[in-house]
């Protein structure tokens, strides 16, 4: 399959990053192609205005070119992978202004959506799994990314995986986050 | 009590500028203060980069001045209000970032919190009622804002009000939601 990575983070020297690249080491030795798009460096502007709000009286929507382009490199995929730190139990705003603005009326939901096989949603979350599972953040999430945002936009396959306790870890801690970022690609889409 | 409001909508002339305008009205009828923050205008970056990512070692933080701006903004008001459209069951990308760059760590949560009596989200979402309770969004979406929010930053007194329907609305059921809205400014923090 040919699956776009799409990473998120302010430093390329993160954690997120280095868990970003195992995924697709293991993603290219299972035999897929896979384009790396990193959010922060690659200029996109996050902030939706008024040319790229829905018109929902139009049978064909016309967006800015920069949409646009994000829009044809989507549909130039078969899966989707996010790769990206949990502030605030959901997306940096990066990340959410990424799916505000490309996840189009016409194209990602409503009359059209999207044809992808599978979507991946790899999250780093910096508190450990108690702190989730107490307040029932894990489900939240699993919820929303599962059924608000990959069911919504017509991907029947989505996975929601969070790594836990990633402030300050052990340097075993980030081996054993690693080799399982490693096996999530080898395994794409079954993991 | 002084209260900030914070408008996110990349138009002045919508519907979520109209009701976060009587909202206000019903707040100053009550012999509230209010400072209205419209973040699209005011030139807020929504994406965070280094120099505000939180230093968990440090017994002092320091940020950006544009994110230094806005702390000392929020620190003298007593109360919060938020007003957005609701997009893919959450905060637009741009009041995302303000939560990502300005509800810091040692400012609003971890060693200090923040000190507002009430907060009050209000959220436009185009979709009707049944939308929602269908899939249990409105129930995720509450945690997500009183507890996950709210409660996370240490304000106890926390509402998650939802307008349904208002994308191609009737005059009637505009005039019922600003009629709504300057009843929950009159009855803040009660209503």
């Amino acid at each position: 399959m040919k699956v776009l990575t799409i990473v998120t983070h302010p430093r390329t020297d993160s954690l997120t990053f280095s868990v970003a690249s195992r995924l697709v080491k293991g993603l290219e030795d299972a035999g897929h192609k896979t384009e790396v798009l990193d959010l922060y460096r690659s200029g996109f502007d996050p902030v939706l205005w008024e040319a790229d709000e829905p018109d929902w009286s139009a049978d064909v929507q016309h967006f800015s070119p920069e949409v646009e382009k994000e829009m044809t490199r989507i549909a130039e995929h078969d899966a989707l992978a996010f790769v990206f730190p949990l502030w605030w139990w959901s997306m940096p705003a990066m990340l959410k202004g990424y799916i505000d603005r490309v996840f189009n009326y016409g194209f990602a939901y409503g009359p059209n959506k999207l044809q992808h096989e599978h979507v991946l949603w790899l999250s780093l979350a910096g508190a450990p799994v108690e702190r989730f599972t107490k307040r029932h953040y894990d489900d939240m999430m699993t919820h929303y990314f599962n059924v608000g945002l990959a069911d919504y936009v017509g991907i029947k396959s989505s996975k929601f995986e969070l790594f836990y306790q990633t402030i300050h870890p052990t340097q075993e801690h980030i081996e054993d986050l690693l080799t399982q970022a490693y096996k999530l690609g080898l395994n794409y889409p079954k993991a």
